[in-house]
C-alpha cells in the first residue's frame, strides 16, 4: 500500500478497468482437489500447506492476465492452523505483488472491541512501539450481526489505510433464505433491513469515493437475480461483491442484475469453476484450462454487461 | 478428548457441578492492559505474543480452583498473526490440561462448503492420510447468519467429536439491537426467529445428552435479561452462553434470567472484569486480584441463583 493510501473503491474500479473485466478468482484451496502433479500419497500436513501454496501462487500468476482481484478464502489455510494462516498471508502479499487487488474472505464480526482485533488482524498494520508488521489484503468480508459498533473499527481501517469492507447482506447459499427473508412488519425482508444499515455505514463522512461509490460495499449472493436488482436500489452506493456464479448455479445474466446502470458497481467472484476446471475434463495441463477458465468466466461476465 | 467422547452438555454440566459454579473466564489478552511486570518499553511484537502467552498461563492456573471454563477469545491472538494462532492453541491445550471446558470464542460462519474447512480448523482434528493434528477446544462460538448448512459442519464435529456450538442468537453489544430487533410481520422479533432456528438444529437426533440439553447451544447477551427469559422458552434444550456481566455492565441478577427453573441451561461469561480486575486499583499484587475477581464472580453469580 502507497503512503497516502487512495480510496478502496477508486482504486478497484481502477483495476476493473485496467483488466476489462469486473471479475475476481477465489482462491478456496483444498488439498485433495489439487492437480494430481502437486499432491503425494506421503505428504504430510506441513506438504499440504507447502502444495496449496505452490498452487495459489501458480494460480494467481495464470489468471492476472484477465483479472483485476482474487478472493482468498482464510477458511482454507486456516484449517491448518499456524502455518495456515502465514500461508494466507503469502498469498495476499503475492497477489498484491502481482499488482492484483486482494479481497480477504474472512467474514469477521465481533462486538466493538473483540472487532478492534479482527480488524487490526485483517486490515491493519499490527504495530508495538517498536516494530510494525504490514499484511493486510485491500478489502474484507464482514459480518454484520453485531451491528455498528461491531462494524465500526473496520470502517476506521477504512479510512486510515484505504480498505474496503464487504458486509454480507444475501447469502449466495441454499439455506441462506431461512435466516435472510425473514418478514418484517413493514414486508420488508430482514436481508432489505441489513442492506438499509450498510447502506448508512457507507454513507458515512469521507467514505464515499470519486467514483461515487462507498468503501463499505456488500455481499451480493448472484443466485437471487430479483433481489439483486431491489438491492441496488436500496445501496447504491455499495459496490456489490458477487457469488454464486459457477459452481454455486448463478449464471452471469443473473450477475448482471448486481450491476448500475452503467454497468458499474459490482465484481462478480468465481471459486471453484476456475480454480478446478482441470477436474474431470480431458486429460490436459491444469494450468492451460485454470487460464482459459478464467479468461472465459471474465469474458461470459463482460458480455452479458453488453460490453 | 477421551477415545469415545461424552456429549459435550453432559461434560459441562459435570464440570460446572465439580466447580459449584456455572461460571466462564473469558481470556482476551491485549498487550497493553497486562501487569506492568509482564509487560516492557522494549518489546516486539513476539515479545507481546509470549507475555500474553504467559499472562494466560497464569489466569487460567488462577481461575481454575472457582471456574469449570475458560473462553479464549481468538480475535486476540490472531491480532499476531500466524504467531499469535499458534498461541492460542497452546492456551487451548493448556487449559484442557488443567481440567477445564474450553469455549473457542471464535464467531465463524459461512457457506457449507467453507464452514466445513472452518469446522476442521476450530472443533476437527486434521488429517491426512499419514498425520493427525489435534487441538479442538471443546466448543465454539458460530455466527449463524447462513442457516443450517454453514451450521451443518459444525453440527457434525458435535456428533462426531463430542464438541459443542453456541450459535449466535442475541448478542450483549448495544449495536446489536439494530439488526438483532428488527420486527417481523407476526409481532416476533428476528433473534426469536433465529432461537426458533437454533432450537430446531439442536433438536436434531442424536444431539440431547442424558441431560436433557442439547450440544448447539445459544449466546444469549445478559444485557437484555427480559429477553433472556423469552428465549429460554424458546431453546428450552440450549445451553446459554451469557456474555456481557461485568465490563458491559449486566449484573449477576441479569444473568440469572438465562437459567432454567433448576438453576440450570447456562453459562456466564466474565472476561474483562477478572482479566483487569488489578487495573486501576491499589498497588497490590495482580495475581491476587485476578484470583478474587474469579472467586467473586462466581460466588456472585451462585447467589444470585439462590444457591
Amino acid at each position: 500500500m502507497s503512503e497516502v493510501p487512495s480510496h478502496f473503491a477508486d482504486r478497484l474500479f481502477e483495476a476493473i478497468a485496467e483488466k476489462g473485466s469486473p471479475v475476481c478468482v477465489g482462491l478456496d484451496p483444498v488439498y485433495a482437489k489439487l492437480p494430481a502433479e502437486l499432491r503425494s500419497p506421503a505428504a504430510t500436513l506441513e506438504d499440504e500447506v507447502t502444495a496449496i501454496g505452490a498452487f495459489c501462487e501458480q494460480v494467481i500468476g495464470l489468471v492476472a492476465p484477465y483479472v483485476p482481484a482474487v478472493k482468498p478464502q482464510i477458511a482454507c489455510f486456516e484449517r491448518y492452523g499456524s502455518p495456515g494462516l502465514a500461508l494466507y498471508y503469502q498469498v495476499v502479499a503475492l497477489a498484491q505483488d502481482m499488482g492484483l487487488i486482494v479481497i480477504g474472505d474472512v467474514k469477521r464480526g465481533d462486538i466493538g472491541s473483540t472487532a478492534e482485533a479482527y480488524a487490526d488482524a485483517h486490515l491493519g498494520t499490527l504495530a508495538s512501539e517498536n516494530e510494525i508488521w504490514t499484511w493486510a489484503p485491500d478489502a474484507v468480508t464482514v459480518n454484520g450481526y453485531f451491528g455498528v459498533d461491531g462494524t465500526e473499527p473496520f470502517v476506521r481501517s477504512c479510512r486510515n489505510n484505504g480498505a474496503g469492507l464487504f458486509v454480507l447482506v444475501r447469502t449466495s447459499n441454499p439455506g441462506g433464505a431461512a435466516i435472510q427473508d425473514f418478514q418484517g412488519a413493514d414486508g420488508k425482508k430482514f436481508f432489505v433491513h441489513m442492506a438499509e444499515q450498510v447502506a448508512a455505514l457507507g454513507d458515512g463522512e469521507g467514505l464515499v469515493g470519486q467514483s461515487g461509490y462507498s468503501c463499505v460495499g456488500a455481499v451480493v449472493g448472484a443466485t437471487y437475480p430479483q433481489e439483486a436488482r431491489l438491492l441496488r436500489q436500496v445501496m447504491p452506493r455499495q459496490i456489490f461483491l458477487v457469488p454464486g456464479y459457477g459452481a454455486q448455479g448463478a449464471t452471469a445474466a443473473d450477475c448482471a442484475a448486481a450491476f448500475d446502470a452503467d454497468g458499474r458497481g459490482a465484481i462478480v467472484n468465481a471459486s471453484r469453476s476456475v480454480l478446478y476446471a482441470f477436474a474431470g475434463g480431458p486429460n490436459r495441463s491444469w494450468t492451460k484450462a485454470v487460464k482459459q477458465a478464467a479468461q472465459r468466466f471474465a469474458a461470459d461476465i463482460v458480455a452479458a454487461l453488453g460490453g
